[in-house]
């Protein structure tokens, strides 16, 4: 059995990854975090599988905050490991904003939430997956933040959005590399444009299809993608403008 | 003549590419932004080329500062646009630290100078380079930026450092995209790794040789180039650790 830990897990694809992995027989305890007290779908989740699904509380911005997720999940998990972490919690700006538009406080918040949120997760888990069987850290990204696609998706202007992508990319081909041939796997993965509060109505796909995706990358992750950057598969959707093919994104 | 503003001028690069500058036929007025009173090589620079080269404060983590600075050197341009921006002002985490180590605070210290500031000198000084002839808006990067090359950099443990500067390079791609075939050049430039304060004592190169090189890139920069990520030449130094053949630098 396979223990999960996911951030950002009160709605959209958190939410929709804990209830897909409550699904799957390999999985054992899942801790959904979330920075407040869980709302009511994640609440009736957690009462309907008390001795699975554990809502601990997380927000990202504060590292204490995350220290502290860290420890409850330690107990709670009796002297074993973590064996899968999914980054997952992230913004968008308060008011989305082009190259021009985009306010200083803004960009840095997102910045604080969607990168340094993600370095003090892992930062504070780090030694729970050291104990872990399957040593995954999976970080939700997206194409958006490919510098080498700015071309394609031209038309959002979410500045910060994009930079902080890109920068998650960073971090998580830095810490590849801190743990190369260790039987570690950090893995990026872009979960398609979805229908969620931060997608918005007009996006490509229903969060259950995005998700799926991630779940089946996330049980496939191996070692041998340490580092890399993946998108989603969407049959008949290989070149569409999102470019579901399953392959890497490039940088 | 063409008129230059360059942040961080008090040292390092910064005071480096003024003096250099300052001895070039084609170069008028220059603004050295510093965010404190000039130290004394700038100031006696200064002093000496009273007519050129004007002191103006700006710290790139005030965003009042920064517009501040930006109305300064307007009054000073007399109805003029301002040329080429230089975005050279840029800082290595208090304790540098590598994915482990580095602190949360540092990270978001680092990403707040380094690229938040770069977005708040652009979109200040945006109005006069569009006024301006040569619409250049250089932001001095790293080759420590690329995400595709860590392996080259594994050796050094500077996270928050490389995911900024790797955040820079989407922002320069960003701004550069929306400024498409208007005469605009935002172009990112890895200086090489030089002995400041901030590249240390055992660093590839002196100041002086890779700064002949950021200015020669500056000076022949062409909207050709609009969005791209190149290094500096060094001679003989192609196949060195910093691959200093001239060439664009991968994502
Ligand atoms: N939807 C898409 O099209 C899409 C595409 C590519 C990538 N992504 C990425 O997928 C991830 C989830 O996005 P989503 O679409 O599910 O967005 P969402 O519906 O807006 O949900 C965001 C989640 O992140 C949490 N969160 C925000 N700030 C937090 C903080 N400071 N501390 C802890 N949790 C925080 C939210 O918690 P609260 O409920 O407490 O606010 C919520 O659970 C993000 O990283 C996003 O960038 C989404
Ligand atoms: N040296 C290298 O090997 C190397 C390699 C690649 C890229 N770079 C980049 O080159 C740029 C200059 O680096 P350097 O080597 O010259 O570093 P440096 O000698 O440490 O000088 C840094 C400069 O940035 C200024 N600065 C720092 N924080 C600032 C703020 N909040 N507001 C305004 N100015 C601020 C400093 O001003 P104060 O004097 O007031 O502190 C100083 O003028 C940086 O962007 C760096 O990342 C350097």
């Amino acid at each position: 059995m396979t223990s999960y830990a996911v951030t950002g897990a009160s709605r959209g694809i958190g939410l929709e990854l804990v209830t897909q992995l409550l699904k799957d027989r390999s999985v054992g305890k899942i801790f959904a975090l979330s920075r407040g007290e869980p709302p009511s779908a994640l609440q009736s989740l957690v009462s309907s599988h008390s001795q699975q699904l554990y809502h601990v509380k997380a927000s990202v911005d504060d590292t204490e905050s995350v220290q502290q997720a860290a420890r409850e999940v330690e107990g709670k998990l009796n002297g074993q490991g973590l064996d899968v972490l999914v980054n997952n919690a992230g913004i968008q700006t308060a008011n989305p904003g082009g190259t021009k538009t985009v306010s200083p406080e803004d960009m840095l918040n997102v910045l604080n939430v969607n990168v340094v949120g993600v370095q003090r997760v892992i930062a504070a888990f780090l030694p729970l997956i050291e104990k872990g069987k399957e040593k995954k850290v999976i970080n939700v990204s997206s194409t958006l933040g490919s510098i080498a696609w700015v071309d394609k998706f031209a038309r959002g202007p979410v500045q910060a959005y994009k930079i902080s992508k890109a920068a998650l990319n960073m971090l998580n081909a830095q810490y590849a590399l801190d743990h190369a041939d260790t039987g570690f796997t950090f893995l990026a993965v872009s979960p398609g444009w979805l229908k969620t509060d931060l997608g918005g109505q007009y996006a490509d796909l229903d969060p259950h299809v995005g998700v799926a995706e991630l779940k089946r990358i996330i049980l496939e992750a191996s070692p041998a993608q340490n580092g890399k950057f993946v998108n989603i598969h969407v049959p008949g959707m290989e070149d569409a403008h999102g470019h579901y093919d399953g392959g890497e994104v490039p940088w």
